[in-house]
């Protein structure tokens, strides 16, 4: 298995197929070391600083960061309200124009397809800001067999995201004052260049900032630019969504965390889960089973002893008394906890925070961990 | 643009996202140096060598490939003739099991989702082998809208190919005699440790060679190690579907060569299309549109002159007496041909054979080419 992270060191070949954004020339010549790839989509990683550097940068001043790779699946058209409904467990009936609305997308299994931000532009019209999988396909698939009459594409928008304290008083400089005001999961149209771009209050962190959702391709650099020459004096940094801060905030990977082989109570989103029959979704006879058995598994988090460990490209596999409890699934040490902190998937007889367990690490090691809550607080 | 290729130099992240294969321990112990992700599965690029020298070695000798990226679909049940045949214009209606079939798979619009081969493994039981692309959420999609009786999910099988004209040798040794008479695009059972295993005559390159499906995840390193042990003799060395290899081939790569906005007519797939009526396929409409007015463009090679080129991350424009002509899609120095030489999408008005074209390179250089015809032929 220890060969297994020596895959870090291989290089990301180039082609069409693995799309630039808007701003790789940008992050290229800030000197990008390493990329992974999100919706046929390079996704910047580092700057040749350590993950732990890039998280104490983000903890106490701004950075901007590349998610083009943050692709929008456009539904609009006269059943596109119904159509996205019925995408997801979570009630969209209240939702109101200028909202973002974090919701898992399920399968007729319930089991996990994505869990996008869904963005109400209009009472017909929506953003699905989707991780990493082709939901356009599935959408595309739904809307045929079932005779939905709706438009299902790409549109040309290429994610920016302002993440950390600073990030109000960066964002604000460039695109207004209203951006100071607006509430979390609200997006607003501002003006740039004399041309309207929408900015939402969220964001791949629990830092605070904004996602700017650059429309246009060729408008991309001059966003980048702008927001650049504002943040000299605000210690701003290229950065990337963190590891560190991401599993201590308990936000979830897809495909990470979860696959389709799980369902979205494993996944702690009970709340975005009506099943009382109000709604018409895809799988909601399958969660409403699973409901009443409840979940055999939750996502949990969990802090670990020993040196700072590999990262997890395959699920560790957790024991407790040599039987199975679980696996993680993400992990990373924590300069601020002092110890290996990771996301988890937690067997139901296990899953009590402060359960001890043992985690039989990629490198070989068993380590001793405790299941804990998240997001993570400092004991 | 000079950047974008700079890309080539930074790092692959690892998580669970992108999924190893059985083979991974076995190419890094191998040195890889480069890899891509394919499927959310990393495919391994290079191994330190040049790609003109494992071209070389590919056309004269055998190469290992870990192909595990390219994921099955499998459609089995009731409707799965039914379904599989919705999905593609190619009429599958005469197709025998232990066949392989090289398809188009499109949309309503008669867009490209993806090009696989599928293996028909029964009646009612076929594989989808593919490119890169979530075609598992779409024909789910399609499945539940349309009320089809079909199970469809993505099995624990994992290929590896035996690529280049001592491959017949190779496989032969290891899984028996049977296969040096197995016809091309024909797969059989061999067995292997005691246990059935899918080979089929095909591959990603015209070296000859074959695909085999390992299936389970855990066999794959007995296979890998079977197959490396045999080849002692026969200069076997790791590789990959190499570019300069596949241009001259002319084997399309979808995310490259085309996308959803391009119809099987501008992929030279008319052969598989059948437009009379007698199957019953999505976007057949569509598709007769455009076979009725005439594809626009068409897919070429090119050749062209000038120091080798960079890697083709976005396409080129083509220009002829300064109009857009259409544009290279993958590009790379041959050194069969001493020229550069790349696949290209070419306007109505000049694709044919010959063509004179100026060529926008990714290097700032304009160069000058010529349209030629698939596979390249040495003059």
């Amino acid at each position: 298995m220890v060969g297994l992270t020596r895959v870090g060191a291989a290089k990301l070949s180039v082609s069409r197929r693995q799309r630039a954004t808007p701003y790789t020339p940008r992050v290229t010549a800030l000197g990008v070391t390493d990329f992974s790839v999100v919706n046929h989509t390079i996704l910047p990683k580092g700057f040749g600083r350590s993950v732990a550097e890039d998280y104490w940068h983000l903890r106490s001043a701004v950075q901007l960061w590349d998610v083009g790779c943050q692709r929008q699946v456009e539904v609009s058209g006269r059943d596109a309200a119904r159509l996205v409904q019925y995408l997801t467990p979570r009630d969209l009936t209240a939702a109101e124009v200028g909202q973002c609305l974090y919701a898992p997308l399920i399968d007729d299994d319930a089991g996990m397809l994505n869990d996008p931000i869904i963005l109400k532009l209009a009472e017909d019209r929506f953003w699905l800001s989707i991780a990493d999988a082709d939901i356009l396909l599935w959408v595309r698939g739904l809307a045929h067999g079932m005779g939905f009459e709706a438009e299902i594409d790409e549109p040309d928008v290429w994610p920016l995201a302002v993440q950390g304290p600073r990030a109000v008083e960066l964002a604000s400089r460039v695109f207004g004052d209203v951006l100071r005001d607006l509430p979390f999961f609200r997006f607003v149209p501002v003006t740039f260049a004399e041309r309207p771009l929408l900015v939402a209050r969220s964001g791949y962190s629990l830092q605070g900032g904004f996602e700017i959702y650059v429309d246009g391709f060729d408008r991309g650099t001059a966003v980048w630019d702008a927001l650049w020459a504002a943040g000299r004096d605000l210690d701003l940094a290229p950065g990337s969504p963190n590891l560190i801060e991401r599993i201590e905030s308990g936000l979830l990977s897809y495909g990470n965390e979860m696959t389709r082989a799980n369902n979205p109570l494993e996944c702690n989103l009970d709340r975005f889960c009506r099943l009382d029959g109000a709604i018409d979704c895809i799988g909601l006879d399958a969660l409403r089973r699973i409901a009443e058995a409840g979940p055999e598994r939750r996502i949990r988090g969990l802090r670990f002893d020993g040196d700072p460990c590999p990262p997890c490209q395959h699920p560790w596999p957790l024991r407790v008394d040599g039987g199975y409890a679980g696996q993680v699934t993400s992990a990373i040490w924590s300069p601020r906890f002092e110890q290996n902190v990771a996301l988890a998937m937690l067997e139901r007889t296990h899953w009590d925070e402060g359960t001890p367990v043992s985690i039989e690490c990629g490198d070989g090691s068993l380590r001793r961990g405790e299941v804990c809550d998240l997001p993570m607080e400092e004991t």
